[in-house]
């Protein structure tokens, strides 16, 4: 069973995955290369590779077979287990819980050649659909706050599989980043009674300069404090705390957006790695006013990754400003 | 002149780094490879290949030229500028100040085949004294806030130069793993009149089962909550919140557990990439009650800090039981 731990200095809670235990030959065996074609659990006809699909996209055609444009399995190496109780525990100092929680692997395309950034606008909106049934569906059981949904893209970002996959991770508690995140915006409202991210998005669009690309209900943003080169956020212009219950034009203009940013990133910095997330509101907060859901894209250019990655303090040696030209005047 | 910028919503300050200015076509020529033994601006004779030392220890050799056991300069790419006045603006929302700071480069041995692991433990202990020298040094300019010393060991950690060396960065701000801590052990000194540090320091002596190893002034733990397999905090058994204010005999001890930690994550984990951070209390807190500097060393073993790196949480495959257990029966 695998536990979550809780910091007792930080407070910050991390995943003991037991399930995908590693002893010291294990990390020395680890191979740098993604799984192909040849061997991939992905595609269409290797379905017995995967667990039982919990959602597809299927014109008719019989579950777990050929015949589907996008499936979400269960993780067949799950950080955590979704059976059993949330026992909560302490250990003098240490509080722990089980290891309770979803994840689920989104396959985003049958086709083994397609990426999303290659995929048409369609088949990119049919993606988030995914990611928007799968949070409703999840959010009815009431052991989790939080469901993150990400996407790691490349080796370099984390990808141990090519055929393009999101993925998203129902947990029993709230994240740290998303907890900084909302205590940030709930302090912002209550002095200002506004929302940052409108803030954010209304000083950016006046002043231009890290405005990488806009449509009718997207904008793209270098944010003014990048810790990566080339990190962008993609923010609803309206006001909405959850990507669930987005309206239905959202999904099609956030589709197109990607599509555009991913395109624009290839072209310039040569089809990088990325990591992609929804910062989504947690289920457990009952205001909607303060928090705005959004979709930060994070490519992985820099290997200065591990002092980052050990000290949570980011040297960037991109501004925003040049990013942002950089990526508007790409052509796609 | 580069520039601290905070971020409107979770106020955490990054660096935006002009003078490591990278454009799109830096990224793509970015080779992987470290500098090694034939163009090492590091080795003894090419002095001149570095700006001046601000320290060495030197036989009654003269500056900037060879016979030294030790030189610390400042970084010849430095992330801040230490000239200047930290001149604050906002721009609406949004908070900058100039980016004045230190970055300087700790040239731990003259010998270009040695590494801290095989260094000896009076050659480490220097290496300790040079961090505390040039901290006191670097305390009496009011502009700093904090000192961050770090090393980053291996390609893979971040390290661009074979030759063993670690740095430190003055900065204006706390940056927010500090804070972070900070908070943590405040809110624990104010609910129960001990530092959490003491309290984990004797929880553990006590339950054993994540003690790596142990002499009189320190203990090496694998921390409850790690974020990284084989992550290793040593921790000063007796309380104290500067590293700068040690007694004497903490760095001989340290140097010791030092050489004894890393010998043994070289013996079971083959030489891993690794960071290592010295958590120190920020120079603005006045009470040392409840704060307690330490060491921290993360190895570097999995591929999937793509993720960690884009959400700040953390999925570990290893538990600190298990990572304790292996290192403690290392033979060293």
């Amino acid at each position: 069973m695998p536990e979550l731990r809780k910091d007792a200095v930080t407070g910050r809670w991390v995943i003991i995955s037991t399930d995908r235990r590693k002893r010291p030959n294990d990390f020395r065996l680890e191979r740098s290369s993604v799984i192909g074609a040849e061997y991939c659990p992905f595609c269409p006809g290797r379905e017995s590779l995967t667990p039982h699909e919990v959602l597809a996209f299927r014109n008719g055609s019989a579950p777990n077979g050929p015949g589907w444009d996008l499936r979400v399995v269960p993780n067949k190496y799950p950080a955590l287990q979704v059976e059993g109780n949330l026992d909560r525990e302490g250990e003098g100092l240490f509080d722990r819980m089980n290891g309770i929680g979803a994840h689920e692997v989104i396959i985003e395309t049958s086709d083994h050649g397609k990426v999303l950034a290659t995929m048409s606008e369609a088949e990119i909106e049919r993606v988030l659909w995914a990611f928007r049934e799968r949070i409703v569906d999840l959010k009815r059981d009431i052991r989790f706050r939080y469901i993150l949904v990400f996407k790691n893209h490349g080796a370099a970002a984390g990808a141990t599989l090519e055929h393009s996959h999101s993925q998203l991770i129902a947990l029993p508690i709230v994240p740290g980043f998303v907890a900084e995140e909302i205590d940030g915006a709930r302090r912002h409202y209550k002095a200002k009674e506004r929302c940052v991210f409108c803030d954010i998005v209304r000083q950016e669009i006046a002043a231009g300069r890290r405005v990488i690309h806009e449509n009718s209900d997207v904008v793209a943003i270098a944010p003014y404090a990048p810790r990566f080169p080339f990190e962008t956020w993609l923010v609803p212009k309206s006001h909405g705390a959850r990507f669930e219950e987005a309206p239905r034009q959202i999904y099609e203009s956030l589709a197109r957006m990607l599509k555009s940013v991913l395109g624009r990133m290839n072209q310039v910095l040569e089809s990088p790695p990325y990591n992609m997330v929804i910062h989504n509101s947690p289920f457990s907060e009952q205001s909607t006013d303060y928090y705005h859901w959004h979709v930060e894209l994070m490519p992985k250019l820099t290997r200065t990754a591990g002092f980052e990655w050990g000290t949570g303090f980011y040297i960037n040696p991109t501004s925003p400003e040049e990013a942002a030209e950089v990526l508007r005047k790409a052509r796609v």
